[in-house]
């Protein structure tokens, strides 16, 4: 096949995550029958998402303003700080409805050694300096996945809090809401049975 | 939440084939954290799959040329015509390397009565004015997918190609390699009898 247009924008929507090879063809073929109205209004919004979208100066979470409009409103619970590891999972506690307080977004998802990513660079430093100086934050809440290295992150998280401290809870592990137990691994019927509640 | 930029641009992705509204806003997610150059990289992918890819004028592929580099070939065997309901169908045949002759890839998949998509529409015309002209072509061979619509759209050309006095094949039905018979449906099962071969 010579058609290297297409291999170029392929090899482009391979890279998305998720995006197999084949399934970047689809998308590829996809947009080479967008209408010309599609095409641009596409083009204009990948260039706004790269050109109008920011860090919030406070909690890290993607803004299209300095100061995002949670860490600006007035009617969420200051006492309480949800660190979070990525932008989704804002989104996901925010769907729920279920959380009222601030969030803070971890710059790296993860401490990884083997990466070079330490304390320094999962933003830690500014999580300190957060908790030093508000001093309307009573709980800081772990909601981070339920891997190793995650896991090793909330317990620095953990250390640092502390120090300032603040109180430290973490999201309850467990079966998901519908789901089969026996298909779950050993870690997560043990970590489910640990985290058990009265019934 | 307030990140319109975000929404917009998941709006456009979740347009994309297979990708839901959770995948588009990971992959906006995937964008926004694109370096400048990786951005523009695929701005300009997009922006010349849309102005350099037009359709060859003999196969109706997609092509960076008026006509493809296998319609243009020397070396394909010219006696067979396949036809195809998409340019990802000629790319699968390409990869599997068992075929080497020339392509017709219909305008529309199938014929589709509620839709208005009749004979003219999925290019009939054209594919019959090319096997009329085309003395070379003895062979006509259908590579359609197994749904009904398509066998439907099938027999259309069967007829368009058995007027221009071609010989007539269709690719066989069956269970896939390394299908395992119990997880399909009757119809499968039927068709793999039925195109049973010596063994």
């Amino acid at each position: 096949m010579s058609d290297n247009i297409i291999e170029n924008l392929t090899d482009h929507l391979a890279k998305f995550p998720g995006v197999g090879r084949k399934t970047a063809k689809r998308l590829a073929y996809y947009i080479v029958d967008l209408s010309d109205e599609e095409a641009s209004g596409l083009i204009d919004a990948i260039k706004l998402a790269k050109s109008g979208v920011t860090k919030c100066k406070i909690c890290g979470n993607y803004s299209e303003k300095e100061i995002c409009d949670i860490c600006a409103s007035e009617y969420r619970d200051c006492s309480k700080l949800m660190v979070v590891q990525n932008p989704k999972d804002v989104d996901s506690f925010e769907k729920s409805k279920v959380y009222d307080g601030k969030y803070f977004v971890l710059d790296e998802e993860e401490i990884n050694p083997l990466k070079g990513i330490g304390a320094k660079e999962i933003g830690l430093d500014r999580l300190e300096q957060l908790l030093n100086e508000n001093y309307e934050i009573k709980e800081v809440i772990l909601a981070l996945n339920g891997n190793v290295m995650s896991s090793q992150t909330g317990l620095l998280i953990k250390a640092a809090a502390k120090k300032s401290g603040k109180e430290v809870t973490r999201i309850s592990q467990g079966i998901p809401s519908g789901g089969v137990l026996e298909y779950f691994d050993t870690d997560t019927i043990r970590a489910a049975f640990l985290d058990r509640k009265e019934f």
